[in-house]
């Protein structure tokens, strides 16, 4: 906060305050200053907030908790300007922050931050959070390993998604980072295939892309498998998927630029004719949230440093006759990537 | 929109654009103008937008989805000023919009609606909507039966969890509406505990509160039952709940102010010598996402609607003893309210 000349800072977005003092709830604001941190919340976090808040002091209130906090920072003489992330608070919350403030300070008192604080601070794990993503990644390589052996012809993609998340669940997933893509035969070529209740075929692909949300750290990967015997299309597509992936993984490095990783990926696909089906970026930053910064796509001049984690996730579609996609979690190191998820990506046939 | 005297809507609100044009991404926007309305999503969605949008033309869009609509309505002539929901916009994003604008359209060229447009008709639903939340309703009430059937002492609530989320999945739920809570014994106490690896007591209660999305509406219940015999304080505190809850559903009715149907449960508890113990507000709107306008809480000065549907969940709250509340959707009809959830309110004994 000295670095960046804000002397008071008001957070509402729950990531991040959930990265600041641990608080977990689902209504909040964090106001921190050079000599105190208080969490503002409401009466149905009485006990939870006791119980997890760390380094903050908590207040109870029965209002808004962000026009409460910006209020109690307005009374201290010492907050000459409070601090907020832009990318975080609407134009309509924002007027009522303004509304709330006596009229002396409607005009300057607020101060959007650029570029943005906390969310700079997520972007790098420091090692007990790299920790917690190295666990939750595991649970979604022991979910796959286990789901190997529940997928079979004739159950439905629904049924998959089903056993999948109660797997995660019973293993301790707080929930699921995202809604489950199980997408199979012909399904496969639409990379976002939510579950449907289409029945797996005896013969085709089945793109699995999950994550589950392990002590608030999300897991994020991707694997097709082959049931029965693949065609040599569908046998070369994956393997110009898979090359294209490890060459992804190969590029990441603290100070890769994000566009070129992104193009190490796309220039294997774009040599084995397929650059028109690889329709997506090739990846993201993840962490409590399950997209965050940086994106991992074509001209993007971010660079990446050591502790970010991201995913690299190349994929081809080919609409009416399959898909495929292969991804990764990558966290970033000096010198390269410690690859997060160790399910198999050669191809698996079942 | 031209009652609202606007010529030309940028939406960028998911829940938003699957109101407006039934499409289900993550990432889009959609411009609407009084000649036409385009929806711009990415190339991952071009199969799921073809099959998704209606009344919209789709444009697959390399770039940010919202900046592209909104360079595609300044260029339009006819096009003097682009509306948006300022509760639905970060300052961030709408620096990015004015930035991409041409110098001449960057002072008033965007202009934010007050009162929000598509928010204001998302509150009240129509009878498509309100046939598709009584059914999300009916799965609600189905799981909570087939549970009553799994729970018993020694399992942990995350094995509950588990056991209703699966069952949600299989019955045709896309998602949970939100984390679900399942808290027994003394953690019924917590308004919001989530499910833990705690076990069952042989003698307590035990509160669920969950919903399942379903064709993309929510759901929410909340059923607070007695494993083993009720105390005498349990059995008075339960009997206040459901009266307060009752009197809050029969202020339920086209024009009754939000405050009042707070009013209405909260006195019950107030004259029970609970007041304090009745630590949130009465209710929240519910749809296509779990809280929406209008809040039914103490001062709100809002009056309902026919055709919107709210909550009614009072509880009470006794730190390290128990605690418990009782949940039932009501969509307001012009002469009252019709509950969706069906479950029984009679404490239930396992």
């Amino acid at each position: 906060m000295s670095a960046a000349s804000v002397s008071a800072l008001l957070v509402t977005h729950l990531p991040d305050i959930r990265y600041l003092c641990g608080f977990t709830g689902s209504s909040a604001a964090l106001a921190v200053t050079s000599k105190a941190a208080r969490l503002y919340t409401d009466g149905r976090y009485r006990a939870q907030a006791a119980d997890e808040v760390h380094a903050a002091k908590v207040e109870i209130v029965p209002a808004s908790p962000a026009v409460t906090a910006l209020l109690a920072l307005a009374a201290q003489p010492a907050v000459a300007s409070v601090a907020f992330e832009p990318g975080q608070v609407t134009l309509a919350e924002f007027d009522r922050w303004k509304s709330a403030l006596p009229a002396s300070k409607r005009r300057s008192f607020l101060k959007p931050i650029a570029p943005p604080l906390v969310e700079h601070l997520r972007w790098i794990k420091d090692a007990d959070e790299l920790a917690l993503m190295r666990n939750a990644a595991a649970l979604g390589d022991a979910l796959f390993d286990q789901l190997l052996g529940f997928i079979c012809p004739g159950i439905t993609e629904i049924a998959v998604a089903a056993e999948l998340e109660y797997q995660a669940r019973l293993r301790g997933a707080e929930a699921m980072s995202f809604e489950s893509i199980v997408a199979s035969g012909p399904r496969s070529a639409l990379p976002h295939g939510r579950a449907t209740t289409a029945k797996l075929p005896k013969r085709g692909f089945l793109t699995l892309d999950f994550g589950v949300i392990l002590q608030g750290y999300c897991s994020d990967m991707t694997r097709t498998i082959c049931l029965g015997k693949p065609t040599p299309r569908e046998r070369a597509a994956y393997e110009a998927v898979l090359e294209a992936q490890q060459a992804g993984i190969a590029a990441v490095k603290a100070g890769a630029v994000c566009g070129q990783v992104d193009e190490a990926a796309r220039s294997v696909l774009r040599r084995a004719g397929m650059a028109e089906a690889f329709s997506h970026s090739t990846g993201h930053g993840v962490g409590l949230e399950i997209h965050e910064s940086p994106r991992i796509a074509a001209k993007q001049t971010s660079t990446l440093a050591a502790g970010m984690v991201i995913t690299i996730e190349p994929g081809v579609y080919f609409p009416g006759e399959f898909g495929l996609r292969i991804e990764d979690m990558v966290a970033v190191t000096r010198s390269g990537g410690e690859i997060l998820t160790h399910s198999p990506t050669a191809l698996i046939q079942l």
